[in-house]
């Protein structure tokens, strides 16, 4: 390479894919925003660019610090680093002309100057639904989020997965019933670690707290519920915490757990979790995780839950809500490395249309008919030899090759080639359409 | 509110829509995409972020002094003005990995820090398809962009719509015959305002510049030569300029306009305008721009042409290609302002289901039922009188209401009404489904 070239490079921690991998991609993305747009979330879109003052407006500690923040004219700007802030500065700035509650889904790429290491990024992907309601939010729409991402994952291509579901209210009402309130984000982290460290480590670093026996029995006696639904919710009747926030977290559990049959999810694909908490400050009720069973190495694939107030930040106005979010690119990126992406388009041409000759306009209104039959088809217009054109079909996974020579010009036909099978026979155009329709 | 409340906004020259128009956009943005893929251009995502030495390895300028330039860390870093630039880079490291020729469409963001005015943007949507051939690029891949342009605008819903086609050569080699090469920019300048100030300014400008009559005499002959597209080729072939460049560019000229045919445009959509040059160094051939000619003040909606050499700052490969770009945030904000945007769907929602008393659970099934009929179905769960169920639909202009109240579950039934018509009937759920799927 010539010396006063500049090295073509990305930076580390930004995805670019290869237009094979591109495709997967788009097609999982398409998949999760028809599924929510299935559910009748409204589409928003805004910018990338905010005021820093804007998304600062809660953040501190680590946001603060991986945030892009820059100067541009006299303004402080910021990229957004997540689509929640850029959510509740929208609902308040137009919460007069929006109808409530308001379901919005947003899919969009996010910005956070992480270290960069193996399978993080630091700009990606995030996919979310929120509902907001106006001072209030009917506990149904709660039991409504698991439908969403049972319709999503299913059409991901993905059966065995577990949402996990529990209520922050139970947690808070157990540590508020044992005067543990302010000791319950080193609990739960500790509680956190039942799977890796087992019980006996659980209940010495709960001592190690200062925790009485009494209490971390019931700690114990409570992350320790087992059964199916019903069997825990039961469990949980008789536990006998007396506790207003305890009492108000169970029956929203319960009616949300009874809900979610209606929407006709499989019982299979969701469960009572009483460990999970996700953040101890944000979400005040209901909170999900997701799991694909296959992968647990994956973590949760999709989390989130209730929360009390959208935009304090911004506005007076009470704006509880309920949202989950799926980290794209981080999901595309290990289902990649684990070989286990689902969709399965791999090309984005149906059918190339090649020459045998160097004459090359016999293909083009071919083409266009079969592009007029709503058909993904391309031209191969370089002169190049038939194998070459071939190579190129097998190296785009284009699964149609049509040949145009000699004979089939004056025959008024195609020789239409099935490139995974290798068959290939003479047709009209139309019969070539309607067999290239009937794959794709 | 509250005195420590930060107030919400979002910056200028930032689009940020309310859902109904964003409805609308994103169909735009969806309807351009699937054109393009109908093409069988790859997708590609490059980053918004870029290495600064990489994004201004050619600018200078405008572009130098509007870009977003910022550090983080020890890296100086950028936002992406264009996505050509990223695409210059893409195919200059992935060089390898890549068939040729190359088909690529990118739509995404694109950042430009000018003065703000109305309808200029500082985010906006580059919609962008390239062709890139390695070393040599057929002529005919010039001729099948105009028909990528036809597909998507017609997809749009326009019909009335003209491709202005030229080809730099002919102005080149013109200048070259002339001798007048270096005076090509301001020539090119002047003759741009012929249809603003007239044969006569024009002529008397060009005299300014010390050219001489009889040159000044072939210009205005070239730049006047009317008629049908065969007549033009014909007065081209006759206006007697004995140029290499100029015939080459001819040629190629005839050849796309003879092809373009092939590809089954209709010769109302397209026209060989001899005055159109896209700036005066990037492209090298064929030029394209786009008018819908019932908004003229749109000005061109879609233009591009053929370059040489995409990624000269970046590698000692030749690799020429022919693009074209839809600027889609301006153009959905023109249309908007005109009243004039063709996409029709105005609702996310195909129906809103309703009960008339507080008891929505019987709401879910039914609701599970259309979307199983993938039917974007949404139910609404806050307890509100139904009046207020009603103006909520209204709101969102969602075509179709569904009630549920004491006889309706009672006899398995339920009522569907058309808000557009007003009408309304009681039927099975599956009858309700097949009058929903009519419509939409």
């Amino acid at each position: 390479m010539s010396e006063n070239k500049i090295v073509p490079r990305t930076l580390s921690g930004f995805m670019e894919l290869l237009p094979n991998e591109q495709i997967l991609f788009n097609q999982m993305k398409e998949k999760i925003q028809k599924s929510y747009e299935k559910f009748c979330f409204l589409p928003l879109n805004t910018p990338i660019i905010e005021l820093a003052d804007i998304l600062l407006a809660k953040a501190g500690g680590e946001t603060e610090k991986q945030i892009y923040r820059f100067n541009k004219g006299e303004h402080d700007l910021a990229l957004r680093f997540d689509l929640t802030v850029p959510l509740a500065k929208y609902v308040a700035m137009h919460y007069g002309e929006l109808s409530f509650p308001f379901k919005r889904y947003q899919i969009g790429k996010v910005y956070r100057g992480e270290r960069p290491q193996k399978g993080r990024f630091r700009e990606f992907y995030q996919c979310d639904i929120d509902i907001i309601g106006d001072n209030e939010l009917n506990v149904l729409y709660d039991a409504e989020l698991p439908s969403v991402i049972y319709t999503t994952f299913q059409e991901l291509g993905f059966s065995d997965f577990t949402i996990h579901i529990n209520n922050r209210k139970l947690l808070n009402g157990l540590f508020d019933s044992l005067n543990l309130s302010e000791q319950s984000t080193e609990i739960m982290r500790i509680i956190d670690k039942l799977a890796k460290i087992g019980k006996e480590n659980v209940i010495e670093e709960l001592s190690n707290l200062n925790i009485n026996k009494d209490s971390i029995l019931t700690i114990m006696n409570f992350i320790e519920i087992s059964g199916n639904n019903e069997e825990k919710i039961i469990a949980l009747k008789n536990i006998g915490i007396k506790n207003g926030i305890f009492n108000s977290g169970l029956k929203e559990l319960e009616d949300v757990i009874n809900c979610i049959k209606l929407f006709g999810m499989p019982e299979s694909n969701y469960e009572i979790d009483l460990t999970i908490a996700r953040g101890l400050d944000y979400y005040t009720g209901t909170v999900y995780e997701t799991f694909l069973n296959e992968y647990p190495s994956l973590g949760s694939v999709c989390s989130g839950g209730r929360y009390d107030n959208l935009a304090e930040y911004y506005t007076d106005k009470k704006l509880p809500g309920v949202g989950i979010s799926i980290g794209l690119t981080r999901l595309f990126y290990k289902l990649n490395e684990l070989n286990a992406i689902k969709v399965n388009k791999k090309s984005m041409a149906d059918v190339l249309v090649v020459s045998t000759s160097d004459d090359i306009k016999p293909c083009i209104p071919v083409a266009t008919e079969f592009r007029n039959a709503n058909i993904n088809t391309e031209i191969f217009m370089e002169d190049k030899k038939i194998k070459s054109k071939f190579k190129y079909a097998d190296k785009l996974s284009i699964p149609f090759v049509v040949v145009l020579g000699e004979t089939e010009i004056e025959t008024n036909t195609v020789t239409l080639k099935d490139m995974n099978t290798g068959e290939q026979s003479q047709l009209s155009v139309e019969e070539a359409i309607k067999v290239i329709k009937k794959t794709i």
